[in-house]
């Protein structure tokens, strides 16, 4: 099942509309390119209705927000949902400071989203309207273990039922869920938090994953969260004794360019609570 | 003589002003050095016209273009312009959006320009004044092939005409063109179009070359897309089973970096129309 | 000593808040997790203060500044001086601009630095309050030699003593000083200077260094100096007949991952003055 929703974005190469962050743009685009989708990156207000029109999906990353291009992903967002379009958001440092939760809340009450993957700091600042996030990455009190892995899932069911988006919780463990399914996930390697933006591709992933499988946002949400963690196990069994995560970076969307349907079903480690 | 345009940006080492997008500036940077020109990035109104000043040549890129940038690069093409400095306008995804489309005819009707380069859609698009190019990339019905080659050498000679411009149109086939001659350029390799910004990239290259070739600006913008073709298909030769875009994208710039005259001019593969 | 200063990055883990370029922001971040500190990256004036609080250390680096960035720059310089955090600055292309040499000129009158780090044109710009850089590299009548290096010694040492900043000056030579000492360094390759953004990335990993290191402002730069041009030696010598620049730019990343103290420490390659 998994296989077929990476064989679909192949098929379809959807346009992904991508309005985010300049650290990790780049990377972004050739994940996008990788795993057979097209990125287009615009943010200003007066265009982005219009590119959204021609694209079949939308990725929302606040990672390096402005008063500018927030309320071009306002817009964006609406334009999407008008068409029908699935929009994915990255709630980048929600938590981290007032601009980047009002701003992930306003999207959130705003536009209606096909999925939301961020850290688990960051989703339990959407849940709560607030957070104490520490920078981009999740709070260690916060993190996803198997001895908290029912709450987490009891928790993403919840607000999955409550904003109708599917929730990608990632971390050691990945959770990603709809109000009635959880895929916990242990594809990955510690390795891939020494590189910056794994979170950022992945959502652009995610976008390329939902859009070209409309009927099945849950398993291509949790195929393209597989996707990447596999790519991380694979890039990193390439690494040599000199490498570090420059190269390992470049490794992973290597892998994910030469990853197979086929691949991803073998390789995808999840259980369904 | 297509390998000396080469040597003349080793040898002069110009300075090259970008006005680019955010999301392959860091590779249109390395390029530029990989030639052997230097690159220098400034974008701000209160700026650019020094900034311009101080640098032999100009290269706009409307990517991710925003209010604020648009004043900068008519800012800076003018004063290249009053400074005899070469510009080299990228359409990026114009006929995508009303604002790219005015955008790039903003800056064709204001700025006089050296190289227009861009893929067949967007050259298209800046022929007419609008158009309706699908992202960033051609739209399938224009793409440039055998079969239609000697149509779009007319179309690029008498835009070239028209325009003052060198055209380059980029694509399976490359032609550059001026209003009498056309270079048909068959380097490069399909894997190029996996990778994000090798447009850009050779947008930038171009500038220098053009800025270190003031004599020959059909000849440099055709060395100049010969050597960008040709450091596809030696970086494709290297690439290992395990390896994809992302190391595919390095491996381009520093095909670049290695090669010389020499090299170009052997591996040019074009004919002239 | 040097590799202590290493030693302390890796347990610490400091968060540092970039306020940088976008041409080179990935590579910085990329660098600051190699070294074993955490970015954060965050310009809007809305949120600076709030993304300054929740970190240890502040890097400003004028590489692409606008108007809306400046603002976000001397904000977070207040807050992090009222929070005790340490500052470095980059004065990318001080001199090269008037708006460039201004915004320098109120950071350093603003904001109480911990450590400048720049090439020697930029830093002269800095101590004069006006200059002619050309773009983004040293000015060569400006560049440090064994010949001049006592002169460039006395001179840092008094920019220091006045600025009350350790002022690292890098370039094929580099001095790193306070008032009383100076630390004169031949770490590092000619190779580096055809990468972009090493100097950028330096001041990140300056910030990490001194953040880590607070006693030590002086020892702590130097061991970032030390520690990239160290990098641009293991990087080098990994190049293959092929490799470029690309290749050397991901390399030198690896090497700081992979960069012990104990390697640090006998790798550094200085004496004081």
């Amino acid at each position: 099942m998994l296989g077929t929703m990476l064989e679909n974005v192949r098929k379809i190469c959807p346009l992904i509309h991508n309005i985010t962050n300049y650290v990790t743009v780049n990377d972004c685009a050739n994940i996008l390119l990788a795993c057979g989708a097209s990125p287009i990156m615009a943010d200003d207000r007066e265009e982005v209705s219009e590119i959204t029109s021609i694209c079949a999906g939308l990725n929302l990353n606040i990672g390096t927000l402005n008063s500018r291009t927030i309320d071009s992903m306002l817009i964006a967002g609406k334009r999407a949902n008008e068409l029908g379009h699935p929009v994915v958001l990255d709630p980048v440092g929600a938590g981290a400071s007032r601009l980047r939760t009002d701003t992930a809340m306003a999207i959130l009450n705003t536009v209606r989203l096909a999925v939301i993957r961020g850290n688990v700091s960051e989703i339990k600042t959407l849940a709560s309207g607030s957070g104490s996030t520490k920078g981009v990455d999740a709070d260690v009190a916060d993190r996803v273990t198997e001895e908290n892995l029912n709450d987490v899932v009891a928790f993403a069911k919840a607000l999955s039922a409550k904003t109708g988006a599917v929730i990608a919780i990632t971390g050691a463990i990945d959770v990603v869920a709809n109000g009635l399914k959880a895929y916990c996930i242990r594809n990955g390697h510690p390795m891939m938090s020494a590189i910056t933006g794994t979170g950022c591709q992945l959502s652009a992933m995610t976008a390329a994953f939902v859009t070209a499988n409309p009927a099945h946002p849950l398993e291509a949400a949790a195929a393209a969260v597989c996707a990447m963690g596999y790519a991380g196990e694979l890039a990193h069994a390439r690494l040599g004794e000199l490498d570090g995560n420059a190269t390992y970076r470049n490794y992973i969307i290597d892998a994910i360019y030469n990853m197979t349907p086929e691949m991803l079903e073998k390789g995808a480690n999840y259980e369904v609570r």
